[in-house]
C-alpha cells in the first residue's frame, strides 16, 4: 500500500485548491494534453473513450427521435457570417480568421466555424422548398473554434468537440416543442447516464445565444459549489429564416418562412463529471459512459491457475456486454489499485488463489470504497447490480450537493453575503430588468444561471430593486 | 411506370459521358452539395449516414487490433510543419493558413491540417519515455483541409473526412508488420463490405508520401477502368522521430528513436462505391453500408389490413437487425421504386392484398432486377441470405471487370496504344527508374499505381528503356 500512497500524493488536495485538483486529475487520469497551441489541447485515448460513449448513447437518442447527420464545411465566409446582425456581433470577435490558401491571398476571408447555424441556413435555402420538406431534423458532430482568451482542460478550449443540431419547422409551435423535447433528452441524460442533477430553465435575454429569441438551459452543480452550463437548446423564431431567406410553399399555397431551433452540448460534460464526482484519490467515473466498467486484478498471479481464473472472469463478463480490463502487466496490486482509482474505474474485482478456492472474488466500489465477497455464479447479474447502485449512489450524493447549496435569498446584500460564504446557488424574485441583472453580477459576483421551469414564489419584489417581481432567478458563480 | 421512366431519364447516361452521370448520382441520390466555397462540399444525410456506416464497422476492425483513438488540434503552427523536410514541400502547397485570431494578428501563422504527422509526433515526444510505453497505436477520425485547385464531389475536396492512424514502435520490424497489417485490414474491407476488389502493391518512390519511407496502396479500378487509389499505409522509419527527437530507453538501458507508421482512408471510399457498382438507374449500394438495406413498400395501401401487415413485415426484420425503411408516402408505387432505385437500396420487398393473401412477398434484387415470390415464414433468413447474395454478386461483377481489363504490355508503345483503346491497368516490367515513369506519364498519360505485392514475370527488360527490369508495375489513369 506504500506505492498506493505515493501516487494519491501526488495530486492535490480538493478542499485546499479545486482548481489544482482539477488539473492534476486531468493530466494523471490521462484525460487530455496540452499541445504547443495555447488553449488548444489534446484529447487523449482515455478522454476521448468517454466521449466516444457520451457520443452513443446520445446518437441513438438523436436517431430514435428521426434526427439525421450531416457535416457542413469547416470555414464560413464572412459574408455569409455577417447575415444575421445580433449572430455576428456575439461571435466575430472569437473568430480564428483563415487568409491564405493554396498559396494565395483570398478574395474573402474565412472563420473556422464557431457554431454552424449561418452554414445550415444557407444549406436549407437550397434544399427546401414545400412544407413536405419539413420538418428538417439535423445534426452535427464536430470540433469548433473560438479564439478565448483564457482556456482550462474540458472548460475552455479555443477548439472543442461537440455536437450541434439545426432543425427548421413549418410552424413555431413545432420548433418550440424540438426546443424543448432536446432540452429535456439532455436533462435525461445528464441524470441516466451522468449521474448527474440539473436545474432547467430558461436563460434570461442577457444571457442567452446570440441570435435566438430564447435559450434553455441545463445547469449542473459542482463539487466546489460553482455552476456549470451543461448545454442549450435554441429557438430562433423566423430570424435567421428571414435573413437567409428560406420558405417554403405551405398546403395554403402561399410563401412562409420555417422556424428553427439549434442545440448542442460538448467534451464540457466531461469537466462536469470530473468536478461533480471526483475526489481526493482521483476521478470517479459514472459506470455508464466509464471506458473500463470494471477492472479485474489477479491476486498472487504468478500462482498456477490464477491468471487462467482472472481471465475467465473477465471473459465472462465482457461476453455479458460491460467493458472489462484485465491488469495482469508486473506492477504491484497496491500500484494498480491507485491506478484503476485516479483513472475512476467504478468497480475493482480481485481474484486470488484464496477466492478461487471459494469460488468468490472480491469487488470494491469506488465511489464508497466499500469491499464484498461475491460468489462466482453469477457474476455477471452482480457486478451489474453494483454498477447500477454505483450510479443511484453517484447522482444522490450530487444531488445531495445541489440541495444543500440551493437557498433563497430576500435581498442582493443577502446574496452578496451567503454566496461569499458558501456559494452554491442563490435564488431570489428577479423584475426582469437587465439593470438589476447587472448590479448583481457587479456587486455580487454572480451571473443569472436561468430562470427555472419549476418556479417557486418567494416574495413579491424584486430582491434588487424591490419592484414588483416577474420570476424567480437561480444566481451562481459559473465556469 | 411512366413516373419511374421520368425520374430515370433525368440522369446521363453513363456510358455517354460518365462524368456527368456521376455528378448527376451525387446529386439526385442526394449523397451531397454544394457550398458557398468552391471546394467545400455539404455531407448530406444520405451520404454522411454510408460514411458512418464505414466509420463503425472499421473502428471496431481498429479497436480488435488495440487501436485506440484520439483527437488533437486541428491547427498546425507553421515552425512545427517545417520540421521534417521532404513533409514540408509535399503539403506547404496546399495548406489553408490562420492569421487571425479573436481579432489580433497571429505572430505566427498556422496551417490547418492537410494530416498530422507533425501534431502526432509532438504528443509523442512528450507521451513516450521508455521501451515500456510502446507501441503507441493511435487513431484520429477528423475532417482535414488541402486547397487544391479543382474539385469533385467526394474525389476531391477542400475539406473531406477521414481517418488518420498515427503509431510508434520500438522496432523497425514491428513498424513495417503493422504498416502491413493496416494495409491488409483496408484490402479486406474493400472485399468484404465494399464488395470492391483491390490490387495490393506498393508505391513508386515517386508516388509515395511526402516523408515515407514506403508507401502501400489498395488501387481500385471503376466501371470507367480508371483508377482510383483506396487507401494507403506508410512506413517512416525513424526519420520523423529524429527530426522530432522522440526517444525511449530501451530495455538495454540505452536511448533509441521508435518507428512510425501512419494509414488512412477517406470519404474517397464513397466515390469508389458510386464508381464501381453504380449503373443508368443510379446507385447501386453494397448492402453492408447501405443505410437502408431494404425498403419495404405497400402495393395497393389504402386496401383493409395493407399497412399493418407491411409494417409488421419492417418490425420483423428491424427486429432481426436489418436496416430497413417502410415508405407509406402517398407517392405512387412507380415513383417509389425509382427513387430508392435511384438512391441504390439493395433489396425491394412489395407486399400487397393478393400477396397476404398467399402469405408471401415479392422481392426485387436493385443489382440484377430478378424478382421473387418468397414465403413470409423465415423471411428474416430469405433477405438475410439475398443480402449476401448481392455482396457476392457485386464482388464478382467489379472483378470480372478488373480482370477484364488488366493486361501486359511489352513496351511503351503498346501502353500508349491500349490505353487510349480499353483504358483499365497496364502492367509491364520496370527499371525501377523515375525518369522511365515520367516518360510513361508524358507519353502514354499513366501513372505507376503500384508494384503489386503479387508479381509476376513478363520480361527481363524495362518496357521503356530496355534496360534490365526490377519490378512488374501496374499503370494507370487515376482520378
Amino acid at each position: 500500500m506504500a506505492q498506493n500512497k505515493k501516487q494519491v500524493e501526488q495530486i492535490t488536495d480538493m478542499e485546499a485548491d479545486f482548481a489544482q485538483w482539477y488539473t492534476d486529475v486531468c493530466k494523471k487520469a490521462e484525460l487530455i494534453d496540452y499541445s504547443s497551441i495555447k488553449g488548444m489541447f489534446i484529447y487523449r485515448p482515455y478522454g476521448y473513450a468517454i466521449w466516444e460513449n457520451i457520443q452513443r448513447i446520445l446518437d441513438d437518442a438523436f436517431k430514435k427521435t428521426r434526427h439525421e447527420n450531416v457535416y457542413l464545411p469547416m470555414l464560413i465566409p464572412e459574408s455569409l457570417l455577417q447575415k444575421e446582425k445580433d449572430h455576428v456581433e456575439g461571435f466575430a470577435p472569437e473568430c480564428a480568421w483563415v487568409t491564405y490558401g493554396g498559396g494565395d491571398k483570398l478574395e474573402e476571408r474565412y472563420c473556422i466555424r464557431p457554431t454552424s447555424e449561418t452554414l445550415f441556413c444557407e444549406h436549407y435555402a437550397n434544399i427546401i422548398h414545400s412544407h413536405r420538406d419539413l420538418p428538417k431534423l439535423y445534426n452535427q458532430w464536430c470540433s469548433v473554434l473560438r479564439w478565448e482568451k483564457t482556456s482550462r482542460p474540458f472548460l475552455r478550449h479555443r477548439e472543442f468537440l461537440w455536437q450541434e443540431g439545426h432543425t427548421m419547422h413549418a410552424t413555431a409551435q413545432q420548433a418550440m416543442a424540438e426546443t424543448e423535447r432536446m432540452f429535456n433528452i439532455y436533462a435525461d441524460f445528464y441524470k441516466n447516464v451522468l449521474a448527474i442533477p440539473v436545474v432547467k430553465g430558461r436563460k434570461t435575454d442577457k444571457e442567452k445565444f446570440s441570435g435566438a429569441e430564447a435559450t434553455y438551459t441545463v445547469e449542473c452543480m459542482m463539487h466546489d459549489r460553482k455552476a456549470l452550463q451543461g448545454g442549450t437548446s435554441h429557438y430562433f423564431g423566423d430570424g435567421f429564416a428571414r435573413a437567409f431567406d428560406i420558405t417554403f410553399t405551405g398546403s395554403d399555397n402561399q410563401l412562409h418562412h420555417p422556424f428553427q431551433t439549434s442545440w448542442g452540448v460538448s467534451t464540457r460534460m466531461i469537466a462536469g463529471i470530473i468536478m461533480v464526482h471526483g475526489d481526493n484519490n482521483g476521478l470517479v467515473l459514472p459506470p455508464r459512459v466509464a471506458p473500463i466498467q470494471v477492472v479485474v486484478i489477479p491476486v498472487a498471479q504468478h500462482k498456477q491457475g490464477v491468471l487462467a481464473a482472472n481471465q475467465a472472469v473477465a471473459d465472462r463478463l465482457r461476453a455479458a456486454g460491460l467493458r472489462v480490463r484485465m491488469d495482469d502487466s508486473d506492477q504491484s496490486p497496491g500500484w494498480k489499485f491507485a491506478e484503476y482509482e485516479m483513472k475512476g474505474v467504478p468497480l475493482r474485482l480481485e481474484l486470488g488463489p484464496k477466492d478461487i478456492e471459494k469460488n468468490q472474488c472480491v469487488l470494491v466500489r469506488r465511489d464508497s470504497g466499500e469491499k464484498s465477497f461475491v460468489c462466482l455464479d453469477g457474476i455477471e447479474e452482480a457486478v451489474k447490480t453494483m454498477l447500477d447502485a454505483i450510479h443511484e449512489g453517484l447522482y444522490a450524493k450530487a444531488a445531495r450537493n445541489l440541495e444543500e447549496n440551493t437557498y433563497a435569498c430576500a435581498s442582493l446584500e443577502e446574496v452578496k453575503e451567503k454566496m461569499a460564504q458558501r456559494g452554491g446557488f442563490a435564488k431570489t424574485m428577479w423584475c426582469g430588468d437587465e439593470a438589476c441583472e447587472i448590479r448583481m453580477k457587479e456587486e455580487a459576483g454572480v451571473s443569472s444561471r436561468c430562470i427555472p421551469l419549476e418556479q417557486e414564489h418567494l416574495g413579491d419584489t424584486c430582491a434588487v430593486c424591490g419592484k414588483s417581481a416577474k420570476h424567480m432567478v437561480y444566481w451562481g458563480v459559473a465556469y
